[in-house]
């Protein structure tokens, strides 16, 4: 169930310093690799680590090769990025010993007759799939999963057990949806009429493109009139609520727990610390990162890091310091007189 | 599939200038909206884009309409609320499309001999009815929906997809509950004996009024021993946790992320931005606003708008001011310090 | 349908004065409590309640039981710790009107004939299990629910409907898992190239305790490499996140949408309150106590209470605070040239 060395390197790049029949079944972290692992040093800080582990194999940099030849006995593997080679390694591995579900239609299915499902798709156990529904060459689409009418599921796209899936929404190619997640859902939205919410009609729906991984129990609105969007290579943790309207630049990236209102408009290339939430209607530029627990209350134009959460202390001193924050003005105000009483004895003085 | 500009105003009110036999097909906003299309004008300070469209006709208030005439060529419906009616209309033209789907059971439906469901209701795929459940008349469960053992269901309510209502749970007559979304899951009580927790069985149940819209995957939990009360016209976004015992007062509505603890007792008409917390046992009173992001850790007895959050900033400069947070205690003593001294100055001066 | 008082004392123990043939059916609030019921003084301050409550009997403290007897007419049952009594008293009721469901497997539910169900299982409709999964001894599986390949159930544990838990994780007995709950998606882990994420397979499971509950639409990572650790008698609430990798010791209760990033290691016998967020790969002691709202950003190594959240305000107060917080910097530069200048003033007075 493992593999050569040398296979792995002909598949994947790097330099191999070390025997190419070697054989390694995975993947293991510094310490706990063993003589049928291989491992890697993403971080040249924990060179020493690496220069004691019992790893068959080292995937290095070039930059810490020559320090970890020094003390490290195994084989080499000499990269770029080993961070980026251990995710293609480990992908490797994993597709050695993964069980493909078989293409065709389980008979507890509900699958509607209009619906196209390739005939290279997996429909697992209790899905339910409706009318004019699309579903792409090799998809896989796990026990209790719902898929809405006219809605369409790319090539390659996975979705893991129990996904909902709404009406004419789309996902492109090489997707992963997880459990429990929600797309497609109505909007928030409801004009107000003294006092009474008035529900108005979300007829837009959710266009989501190629290699986007959506988190479970992940929701995401359909839109009001437009559509919301998921540009390709996002990547969204568990439990995000999008809202609707949205738009999400290609390649951002949000933890868990991250909260977005509608109609905000995010950029490529961000990142979304875990519960970070961002106001309605607001724009968000490329490159921006905003930290963990950061209310994102206005528009960032700008691309860098932002913050804003209150620092944690002890509750003894948090209680202290939360009083002043909430009398805040009055030591400004008191700041103020001592400015103007120095100012009256100053100018006595100089008087 | 559309609808003549006077059919429209027959059906929902409003003064028509314009030629009342002109067909239209759907709703679309000021700078989208083409010939088959009305459009609204909600903010006076959009006028221009409304001068400007290319909709057929256009809804305004009467204040908007002499300036929105000058420039506008297409027909206008006066109306007192343009938002309000733009809804009704959307709420209109959905409903020309909107396909109903066909009452009675899904052969893979699994309903309990003892549950009684209404001849007019329908019940999609893979749905399970427990016993003694009650789904009212029009009612429409989709697919992978689970109802508890003598649940309660009223007339013309929709659960959407894979939705779970728990036993004994009530909801009333054309409310809705989005996919995901979890009714009457047990409270969090435990007694704790010597750091072991002992469960307390949750006993009560939820009692949801008529008109109330419950969004994905949000939670609301079953009362401990009374019942959790969400009452008519409240309107719940995605992903809000609502726990055992609260009591949420009419038409109060929340945006997504929101959680409030066990026991808190909401008012009416109140409205909490995303993300904004209640603590459990608190009173808030009618007509309260809590800011997106808020955390309400006392009662507030009095109505108006709450906030209470870090504001954000370029992580630089907030590193700079959580640290000084983290130090008011020391900054406050600082200028008692100088208070003091300068005290001392003027009194010397003035000896 | 309900007990003796002799019967109650036989069973979970306490002193009872008064008539052990009187009958109780149930349990009820001080105040609400009828002749039919008993009821529970579990904090001195409510004593008064507890003397006019109209209850068969009071479950109290010997600590206020003098008290309470000057007062109160009906029966008293004495015992150590009356909250955590009242827990056992009302798991007793319970389990006298409990419905058991049946032993057996639901026609509709789709089995893999390699999975090991115990005879006294219990699995409901619309249910999947997968290959090579394990279903112990009286375990109730509700409908929906989604049991992956090679996962293990132990003994007595319960899934709510439409619960996930995926392939090869492990739950021990006497658990409980609560509608929309995921166990065992993949966590969120992904090496960067040139601004594009490449997905690291996330190889390892879930491993939880005996004794634990995970609330409704609870998210638990399964571990990149090694595994995600639930230990015994963790107490999860509603709509929580648990990253990859993370270790959560026994005891420990967490409150409705906290979120813990991966590879967060929290000691026993901790609490955090709802909505509390710990950033990954930090260290939390036993013992240590979160309010909730507060953002965990560095290891908490010593046990206590630890806050911070901004506190709340009327929105305009709020505004001012939060316009003086962003320009903290300035405040403390304005304090430190007071000082400069009282210091010159000073020392020319001295001069």
């Amino acid at each position: 169930m493992g593999t050569r060395l040398g296979e792995l390197v002909e598949r994947l790049g790097g330099q191999l310093v070390g025997d190419p029949n070697l054989e390694v079944i995975g993947i293991a972290p510094l310490t706990d690799a063993g003589a049928s692992h291989i491992s890697f040093l993403s971080n040249s800080k924990f060179r020493s680590q690496a220069g004691q582990s019992q790893a068959a194999a080292m995937i290095v940099s070039a930059a810490d090769d020559a320090i970890v030849a020094e003390q490290f006995q195994g084989a080499r593997i000499v990269v770029k990025n080993p961070y980026v080679y251990f995710a293609r390694a480990a992908q490797y591995f994993e597709s050695l010993t993964a069980i493909v579900p078989p293409a065709g239609i389980h008979p507890s299915a509900v699958v509607h007759e209009s619906a196209r499902v390739d005939a290279s798709a997996h429909i697992g156990p209790q899905v339910t799939v409706e009318a004019g529904a699309v579903v792409g060459a090799r998809a896989v689409i796990d026990a209790g999963c719902y898929i809405g009418r006219e809605a369409v599921v790319g090539a390659d796209t996975h979705f893991f057990a129990n996904v909902t899936f709404h009406a004419r929404c789309r996902i492109g190619q090489r997707g992963i949806i997880h459990s429990g997640a929600v797309i497609g859902t109505d909007g928030f939205g409801f004009a107000n009429e003294g006092g009474v919410y008035i529900k108005i009609p979300q007829v837009g729906c959710v266009v989501i493109g190629d290699d986007v991984d959506i988190g479970a129990n992940t929701t995401i609105d359909r839109g009001a009139l437009a559509d919301t969007i998921i540009e390709d290579g996002v990547k969204l943790d568990n439990q995000i609520q999008i809202g609707h309207n949205c738009h999400i630049g290609a390649h951002t990236a949000m933890a868990g727990c991250v909260g977005v209102a509608g109609s905000a408009k995010i950029g490529k290339y961000c990142t979304f610390g875990g519960a970070a939430m961002v106001l309605g209607h607001l724009t968000i530029a490329d490159h921006v990162h905003v930290s963990s627990g950061s209310m994102v209350s206005r528009s960032i134009l700008e691309a860098g890091q932002y913050t804003g959460f209150y620092p944690l202390a002890k509750n003894s001193e948090w209680e202290k310091s939360a009083a002043i924050v909430r009398n805040l003005s009055a030591m400004r105000d008191k700041i103020r007189a001592l400015e103007k009483t120095i100012k009256t004895i100053t100018n006595q003085d100089e008087s």
